[in-house]
């Protein structure tokens, strides 16, 4: 097999992901692509977002890991449908992936899809999914300096979450050097401020969350 | 340009990578490829093994990140030599950007080159470089499951590092839990404990170094 590489990949991939997103438009389910380094806390996240909004967001998470199922059992274990979708190698997802992950789940019944995507900063920017939505967790544990090496997912996302503010007393992560780096690559996304660990600002989290999803139903069903 | 996509990328790498072994093992030098998620401390390691080994070891170090010079600065400050390797979008190094980097160093100087490789679980692992030793870091930030879901990089590596050991304290990361998963993917390696922040651990972190660049040495010469 013979193809031209990365031009036909992304042409291809460019091609599922319309076709994905056509398809939540027609019912009026919001994607959201959540991509972080290994480790970064994009699990504690999304459960926190389940917790926070499961009265208002019917939800369903598409799990995307190299290997196991550890996450997409925790997610099921709080009675929300989860797909596990294993790369095997790949180190992101894929707009394919996604739409295999789609037709298992019941798109009439769901308001919003996040999609934890495989923990690597470089990669799954590159990748559209078919989201009307795109986020990154930056953790506290890994430095201010993040965005200074992966600026393109920084430029590239509606938001940025910062994780693991509960440790900041006991890391050298300069925040407010954190902030002006990210407002200079991508001025319009919103910072918001997370500790899983103690809820700190869960309630932002999660008015934004909500408000994300309803505003993208709007604009798909304009 | 058509080309066999996978097979011919990967044969070329090593092709090119068994050239960079050749070409140190001529002049006596050991090669570590260091691997690590973003901000899991790989910087941080090196700055630590230059402190503590640099009466006894001749060191260089090779940087590789997508973007910025922040790292090469930071050890060039300590009077190593560092050549930095922007990949553009790449998620990982290979053996023909080091190659390049290796023109630039005088191999006949130095005993041991340190690789930090981009910060990635996933793909560093599958692109032999020429090095002699692998290793990669986990930080107890990023909690103890990691290596369920990175198996290949804990399976193929020399050594681990658990960084961050500071962290015990403030994170939910089960030291025992981790210590029996990596012994069960990889019995061989020995996991070293570390913070770079209150030095614990650091001898430990540079005689193992030491023993492997010498070790090594007298490999590559018998």
């Amino acid at each position: 097999m013979k193809i031209e590489v990365k031009k036909n990949i992304m042409a291809t991939n460019s091609s599922v992901a319309a076709g994905n997103r056509q398809r939540l438009a027609e019912h009026g389910v919001c994607m959201l692509n959540l991509m972080a380094s290994p480790g970064a806390g994009k699990t504690s996240v999304i459960m926190k977002a389940i917790e926070g909004t499961r009265d208002r967001l019917k939800l369903a998470v598409i799990e995307g890991d190299i290997a196991s199922e550890i996450d997409s059992l925790a997610i099921e274990a709080m009675d929300i449908p989860a797909i596990q979708i294993n790369t095997g190698g790949s180190c992101h997802l894929t707009a394919a992936m996604v739409s295999t992950a789609l037709d298992h789940l019941d798109l009439d019944s769901l308001d919003l899809i996040i999609i934890e995507n495989v923990g690597n900063l470089v990669c799954p920017a590159e990748f559209d999914l078919g989201e009307s939505t795109r986020m990154v967790i930056a953790s506290v544990a890994e430095g201010h300096d993040k965005p200074y090496k992966y600026p393109m997912i920084f430029r590239e996302v509606d938001a940025i979450l910062v994780n693991k503010i509960d440790l900041l007393a006991h890391c050298d992560f300069d925040l407010a050097q954190f902030h002006q780096v990210v407002q200079g690559l991508n001025p319009a996304a919103p910072v918001i401020e997370l500790s899983c660990r103690d809820s700190y600002g869960t309630d932002e989290w999660c008015q934004w969350l909500e408000a994300t999803a309803i505003g993208s139903r709007l604009d798909l069903t304009s």
